[in-house]
């Protein structure tokens, strides 16, 4: 990419140049650790660019293109051409910008898609391919990727990172709050503690974050998808429990609501950071979730979250011993920016720089638009000084590329409003907040000097 | 207008000189059938100009003007002279910039009335009438337009337009989904089908579609207002039609939700776009609504639609043999621009582009800022190249101005970004967009070469 | 502050040569009446600039101060200390460039604190208070302020502004609303009217409102809190007026909702605005409620305000003899600028220009994003001309440098669009506006001529 893509200032271009050689500390992303760990070599691009990432499968839908060509039986071949073939409208979406990152980044191919070219374009990335050792760790350092925190579950094989510099575990604590019977079967197989109360449950449960803590695991995450609710623990929980161990109904959300209250006392007490992610709307076409699995691709925004029951549970954390850890919110609906982003004021605890923060524009949002509105909202109703950082939270390697697109979008945001004067400060200054933003905040939660990939 | 009206770059004002030469297909409105039949020439500036648009109305009020002078027994100049006088202060709003337009467009009139101004305007624009033959067509011509739907009731004429090649209904779905026992006796009468029950009410709807289809209808709209909920079949309905029937007071809401259900099943079959305007909050003054009646420009913005309840009622449509309609959504909040585009991408069928798309920033959101939200929006979360096209959803034949403003905006929009190097397109993908968006996608929808007017 | 900050183009920075000069009136703070009618002079910088200050007191909790250091029992010197140190860090928050204008407009202190200068700020500071006598009114006077309304409650001594010319009470309702048996006690000891049923509420409030409107009294205000919802009258309320007296739990909403319509209705008759201040959420940190009290600084910004309910309200008043007050909606969440905006146009009272309006943007809301959302929101769904000015409801003396903040950002939204070729009015007319916007519509509310601090 050149050095005016979606920098529009000179402020902006002389901050990137600062910028984009600072590496990359990515907390929170879906990639395989299976990959990670085998670092197998990629041979088809179709494999690394398309398969893997569910928003390029979400707009081949929106082109009309056929499920067979999308999740289908269709050669790679033939779905790699589909995909260059709806390429063309994608115009301006961030697709089509990051598309071009990333076959630039990997292939060094600056040619556009289309469906006349597909065929060529394929062949020249195989060919790179096959002349090049193309891996997931080589396609980190080829980012400049230090510090990298995959998802995994408390009943994951989280040893694997215990030595390693460059990769923890991020913990996704979905399957503890709502739990099914295999889930706890699997962690009394992984803990060796029988599993028949609440109280076991927790057993288990601190016996693995032990693990994870020893395994560097510094981030938590959750999810409090659309229409989340936080009930106070009315003592029943306990029996909840043991009902839903023999397969009764119960009032799953009151039993949720317990174990995310346990879990962040927890957090507080092993010093994890706690994410949130908040309003997603996942159930949408049942027909697409049947065929082809929840992470397909078709979730939509939920409404705006119920700051009542937010804050309910914040403060309940809040009133603890342990009190809150500290916590990064991320919103998934754009026009709860604010309402988000002032709840970093809300909260505070002696000593404790950022008790309470908005991550980065999440998931739909991560592009030009979402990343300012993002920004704008966190400078005037938190603190940018105080922001974790960006992250991918992608299931694809290549994604790496939005750090970059990160990068270019706060050297824009910043030396825009330096340019007209608005932030009365200098430019070292300016350049000191980016490197907080973009580095040094990150590095701070996820500890000492990292060798790299 | 001159050509740097909204046109802030150079290739915004390139894409204009191409886009302003674009014929206009306007497929959804609420012009007067009989007007349009009858092309009656206009004598008087004040019905042409003021008394048809209750946006004028609304502006005019918030000026502290008596009713007397907006709907009231004041003569038409009087009441003419009262809306030139409050004119200066509607600077910044859309209004002020529409009504120069449309003085403009049609009577050559560059002048901003005023309170000294206002009878010279009149005299003015009524000398224009007597000279030249202004009627409901010669506009439609005027402004280049080629092809329009007018919004029609299931039991109204459309007959009329069998053979007309310019001009199709709109069906305007809202009294079929809220049958009074005087609607039904009107499509009882219209389909000589009697009705006694919910079964005979679906042939009767049944019957009268196919009529509306061979008058070449291809759009149908609904309005979701503030508060709408979708509800799941309960096999109570057909009781409850008949009870309704019967004057009997019945759960509206279900069965709304049924026969909605119903009718959007015949629009797949069919092929008919379903349109969904959501999001009015109609219920604000009663006073206004008494004495001026529903339209009378003095409806609000509801609360964020229910994502819940609008995806279900996609789902469920989804989940039947002919699948969803193509379907557009509208929003009048536009803090729900994000959460309505990104279901472009939540739903799909084989074949078909743009299966849900968002509609164009709608009634009081119909300016600069919203369109501008609206496309930024859509771009991000749905895709530029499925928007269906401007609509002016207006009771007035001055409104096609809005077509101009519309087209202004959006090269406005897609200029800035091409210059600062955003969209890493070719200046020809981005008139193409501009043609597809402004003119093709409607074409596609509406079929055929026509003769415009 | 130097004639660029915030003004990015020619027509900004000539139409903010005409505003800077214009008079200020401030009808809705929070500033103490003791403080205004003592006058006493300040010698320590802390206790004018940092100690009534909570935004600065959320800023140092955010950045991990303790709260010794905030509101705790560390002396003056060491509390400044540590705000000046967080300084750096709240770069691109509003409070980073106001407390810059409030150093340079009271102290003419150009040099921005951190942890190093602070010792030497405070020292030339108090050395600048030690040689200037600097009072609330002195302060009034250097910033041109020419008429303030400070919040006092029904119960207040506002005789002491009878004679007053730039001083009058604005009502705060609040305690009115939800009153408390002592409450209802300080009412019947300043009015000498017994209160054993709600008829004598009635009657004691009307005494009340007879003095605040001798007084100058011509604004109210009301904190519709998030969750607010209104009750129609169900007959029941001298019922719950009477239990509550008695110490009994009652239906708290309904019993305020009937007194909320009784003194909506008051104030039509008497003349009085009514401000609405729209969506807060007061209950966040319970442990911060606890150490620092209610007006901390931790609140939080409400989900969106219940249109149905907030327009159940306004037409419940707008149906009765007296019609709708003048009314002045403030909204606390963004999200909500076009649903609030738009009710302008949805109540009208003969001869009445701007019935209702939003107004400026507010609290967490007050900075240049804010302001502009506000401006551009108020431009196109309701009407810039109606824009009753810029109030601070702010506690601190110093805050009075917002209306420069606030001007400066009106002439810079304006200027813009100007050069935008997107107003289509002449430059006369747009200084026009700002008269009207900055001082004119204020003016014509509060009444005529003043003399100033």
């Amino acid at each position: 990419m050149n050095n005016t893509f979606l920098l529009s200032s000179e402020t902006a271009k002389n901050l990137y140049e600062f910028a984009k050689n600072l590496p990359i500390i990515d907390y929170h992303n879906h990639l395989s650790v299976n990959d990670i760990c085998e670092d197998t070599r990629y041979f088809d691009v179709y494999k690394l660019w398309v398969m893997p990432d569910p928003y390029k499968h979400r707009a081949m839908r929106m082109c009309g293109v056929p499920e067979k060509y999308i999740t289908g039986d269709a050669t790679d071949r033939e779905k790699f051409k589909k995909w260059c073939k709806v390429f063309p409208d994608l115009l301006g979406n961030p697709l089509y910008v990051w598309s071009k990152m990333e076959l630039e980044t990997i292939f060094n191919i600056s040619e556009m898609p289309n469906g006349e070219n597909a065929d060529k374009i394929y062949d020249m990335c195989n060919e790179y391919l096959k002349n090049n050792e193309v891996t997931p760790k080589s396609i980190l350092k080829k980012f400049n990727a230090e510090f990298i925190c995959p998802c995994m579950s408390l009943t994951d094989g989280v040893e694997v990172f215990e030595k390693d510099l460059n990769v923890s575990p991020s913990l996704r604590g979905d399957d503890v709050v709502n739990p099914t019977i295999e889930f706890v079967k699997k962690l009394e197989n992984i803990t060796n503690i029988k599993i028949n109360d609440l109280r076991d449950f927790e057993k288990a449960i601190l016996k693995r974050l032990e693990v994870f803590a020893k395994c560097g695991c510094v981030f938590s995450d959750h999810a409090l998808d659309n229409g989340f609710e936080f009930y106070s623990d009315d003592g029943k929980n306990n029996e909840r429990f043991s009902a839903k161990l023999s397969g009764k109904a119960v009032e799953e959300e009151k039993l949720s609501s317990y174990i995310l209250e346990f879990l962040g006392n927890c957090y507080a007490k092993y010093g994890f950071v706690m994410q949130l992610h908040i309003g997603a709307e996942r159930y949408t076409s049942s027909v697409l979730r049947e065929k082809v699995g929840a992470q397909g691709g078709f979730a939509g925004i939920g409404n705006s979250v119920d700051v009542k029951t937010l804050v309910k549970f914040l403060d309940t954390l809040d009133k603890k011993k342990e009190r809150l850890p500290k916590t990064v919110l991320f919103t998934l609906n754009p026009a709860d920016n604010a309402l988000i982003s002032v709840l970093s004021g809300s909260y505070s605890k002696d000593g404790v720089k950022g008790l309470i923060s908005q991550g980065p524009a999440w998931w739909w949002c991560d592009h030009k638009q979402g990343i300012k509105e993002m920004l704008a909202n966190n400078a005037v109703y938190g603190l940018l000084s105080n922001f974790v950082g960006m992250t991918t939270d992608s299931r694809s390697f290549l994604s790496f590329v939005r750090h970059d697109y990160f990068r270019r979008t706060l050297c824009d945001f910043l030396g825009e409003k330096f340019e007209k004067n608005e932030l009365l400060c200098t430019y070292e200054e300016l350049s000191n907040i980016v490197y907080k933003m973009c580095y040094e905040n990150a590095k701070n939660l996820t500890g000492g000097n990292k060798n790299g990939f």
